[in-house]
């Protein structure tokens, strides 16, 4: 019997089917426009994956900001809960999930057995989200997958504004003075890095640390958090599945 | 006898000739991308406009952002005094400026005889300023200039996203759900007018008050923050020169 996990994010969906004991299969798919779609094309998508039939699913369970528009789940459950059950089984010994997503941040805090005991999230500003690095990427003229590889290395200028709207006006600026692409793409990971510090700094950090979210992927992020927070910060390949996975989780219980 | 403010601001920047009792010239130009020349290039074209010779002015006082990068003026004010000093010379009855920039907004607060006694400055985020309005004019593919126009007697549209960038996106799906330019266009000058008002909560409100800047000859905006306020809101043709006037008063006395 196996259960599924469906998180609908503002910009990428996760979906996963879970047996029990381990993740069998998994898709990522682009949100779009209409999140009633994407949820079930992905679905259709993650049973041929796993080569299961839709009968031997026992639960599936939504969430993510999207959940609400999937009439075919079992059961809906918050984004904050999902992560929390998706990291501690990711590795039971996480205290401190950092998730940067598409268009939020959040940072949570969890007990022993992976209850949140406290968390935060800004979805109010794109600053310091993965909307920030999109845009800044753009205005740099290459892929926002090519960010940290491009800044490895490179002395980071300092990027004054924090607001996305005058970073990328000062982003554009800076070239046009002639600073180098590798300076201004590091000057704005460690921009994102400053502004995660400063929502993680009030819950508070505890090792062990997790980087979840698409943001994620980006390694020298990651650094420079690190550095910032004193710690050292742990991801995984599945690190964009948390919420999925602790959905599917959560379905099996 | 004759003197001249400078009002450097970070996108349009203004100036006018005092002759002690009166303006009585006036000249406003975009600043682009160097304050120092566009500073030099409208101190040529105010002497032209007031038909006097730079031997006629006694004091020419700088303010605004770029106040710093003009070499020839003899003082250099603060904007938040030299808004002031100007609404206090414009209406001595006025106890309250609303300012809204380019890039800025500030609510200031006045004593009886045009002290500041309080303020409170947002420049740091572009949601409420002029920024936020550009970015949303272009969005809707009309001129800035035109948005009060084209909302005027629309039912504004609920723009629930506060963030500019994220204001944006929002904008672009209610045009493809084919949701109407004017209802659009009052929903954002609405949310200009709620973020103005929490900036105004923040110091309290005393009559009289006074829009400046920019963004007030947006009547429908200035409208609906009188609404929100619950006051009358005054305006007049040289708002827009407040700051260039205070520094043209301070620097006759
Ligand atoms: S600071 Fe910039 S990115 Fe953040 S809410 Fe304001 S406009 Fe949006």
């Amino acid at each position: 019997m196996y259960t599924i996990g469906i998180d609908i994010g503002s910009v990428a969906s996760k979906a996963v089917v879970f047996d029990g004991e381990k993740v069998i299969a998994k898709v990522i798919l682009p949100t779009g426009w209409s999140p009633k779609e994407t949820g079930e094309k992905i679905l259709e998508c993650l049973l041929k994956e796993g080569k299961i039939e839709r009968e031997q699913v026992k639960t599936i369970t939504g969430t993510g900001y999207g959940r609400i528009a999937l009439p075919f789940v079992d059961k809906k459950v918050t984004e904050i809960t999902c992560h929390g059950v998706g990291a501690h089984f990711l590795d039971p010994e996480v205290r401190t999930v950092i998730d940067i997503g598409g268009q939020d941040s959040k940072v949570i805090k969890l007990e022993e057995k992976g209850k949140v005991i406290d968390f935060l999230m800004n979805d109010k500003c794109a600053a310091g989200t993965g909307r920030f690095l999109q845009v800044m990427a753009h205005a740099l003229e290459i892929d926002i997958s090519e960010l940290s590889e491009v800044a490895e290395g490179a002395t980071p200028k300092n990027i004054n504004s924090m607001c996305t709207v005058f970073a990328e006006s000062e982003v554009v600026s800076l070239m046009a003075e002639g600073a180098s692409k590798e300076s201004i793409a590091a000057g704005l990971l460690q921009s994102v890095a400053n502004k995660t510090y400063s929502l993680v700094s009030k819950v508070g950090v505890e090792n062990k640390v997790f980087f979840s979210g698409g943001v994620s992927k980006n390694s020298l992020l990651k650094e420079y958090l690190g550095e910032k927070l004193g710690v050292e910060i742990y991801t995984s390949d599945m690190a964009q599945f948390m919420g999925a996975i602790g959905a599917a989780v959560i379905g099996y219980k």
